[in-house]
């Protein structure tokens, strides 16, 4: 079980709407009139979670760079998936497996970003390598809106094995780069697939490359080398969905 | 003429690439050794741009939340485009004008993911607001990688009246939401289009939506509301250019 603070008024609500069982404590600014955080401590009131009001600077402290808002919930997520998790979420995908593989991205608004991304495309699990991991920090879970908590967040300890588990699974790995001739419309991608970004700065790593069955580009007709990486994985993630729903 | 600081490493290194004549002056923290950095202000010398040692704390003061890596460059921009440029524009764009208009998108790293995704798809034109718009922060050019100088921005007086220019010029004008049951992925995006993204909580304002000629959503299987802005303008513009592509 790992404890961690949910800060601002929509992740609260959120919280205390979608999984007010995990939510161990309430934290009010002293002082604090919004009418919605009022609303939020009564809520939880009822749901006889504890309330308490503190100093605006141990709001600040725990909330690091995220806006607080005046309200934090002190949350306990579930267990935070691992590899053993893999063989048992694709079979519950069947043959519409749907994985999203970061390989260290770092950026905690970008990784948010990603998570939201996955949620919404209902993904089979988002894969990231225990190593390079930025974990569930405040501003990744406020950037996430929620989709931190809906999605199965997988921290594996080997990511080339994993994704060798995956292909003996069935499920054909497709990276993105830059520095490719194939782009990722011309890929088929209404099968079992999992879509490989690596950093913003690096690219995937040498490893997580050659391990990958295509790797594919997004063609870009202006002057940028290369999109935001919470873009790039969301406009892969919706061109995967976009021929799925196409195939029916 | 307005100018602003540009800072950390890729995106000095950029402005002295593509717009050295632009670049007025080098600003290098003290004591900094990174050869990178080093580098930069070599090549500074090298185009006669002046190079001044600095305190780490101008450095920071002028980076606010950014990442300033040690080094700085004061850009003058080049004038920020109105709407009187947008007929040239839309002429210069024939009968393939794309245009991105963000009614209302504040957070600093969403407009820079947007400016790097609007000019990774080169587009016609990115229109904001004037009374709604966010500037070109230092912030928002480092989240551009560039594309904040790459892709004609106009800060508008009257966004409807714009929309209205714009339908007269032939533009369809295609706004997202999710409270609509038209897809985008039905809609035919390839002859001149605007594409408009509110803001992220509110989303488009009244006015705004009423000018559309169509209210379209990304179709989201998954338990979330929406997608980030940034993430939702990425997967839209790559839509409408895999549209006009697969034409071809």
């Amino acid at each position: 079980m790992s404890e961690s603070w949910i800060v601002g008024i929509n992740p609260v609500e959120g919280a205390l709407s979608n999984d007010a069982e995990r939510v161990r404590e309430l934290l009010v600014e002293n002082g604090q009139r919004n009418p919605r955080v009022q609303e939020l401590a009564e809520r939880a009131k009822a749901l006889k979670i504890p309330v308490h009001h503190r100093p605006r600077e141990q709001l600040e402290k725990l909330a690091g760079a995220a806006r607080h808002q005046g309200v934090a919930a002190l949350y306990e997520a579930p267990p935070m998936a691992s590899e053993h998790d893999l063989p048992r979420l694709l079979e519950q995908a069947g043959g519409e497996a749907l994985v999203l593989v970061l390989d260290g991205v770092t950026d905690p608004h970008n990784l948010g970003a990603c998570l939201r991304s996955a949620a919404a495309a209902n993904v089979t699990a988002v894969i990231v390598p225990k190593d390079r991991a930025v974990g569930l920090t405040p501003v990744v879970r406020r950037a996430s809106a929620g989709g931190a908590d809906r999605v199965p967040l997988l921290a594996v300890t080997n990511l080339a094995r994993t994704l060798r588990e995956l292909k003996d699974a069935g499920v054909w790995i497709t990276g993105l780069a830059g520095d490719t001739t194939q782009s990722v419309y011309t890929l088929d991608l209404k099968g079992p697939v999992a879509l490989v970004l690596g950093s913003e700065g690096e690219g995937m790593r040498r490893l997580t490359r050659e391990t990958c069955d295509f790797v594919a580009k997004i063609p870009m007709p202006g002057s940028m080398e290369s999109l935001n990486v919470s873009v790039a994985a969301g406009v892969v993630l919706f061109e995967a969905l976009r021929q799925r729903s196409a195939q029916r």
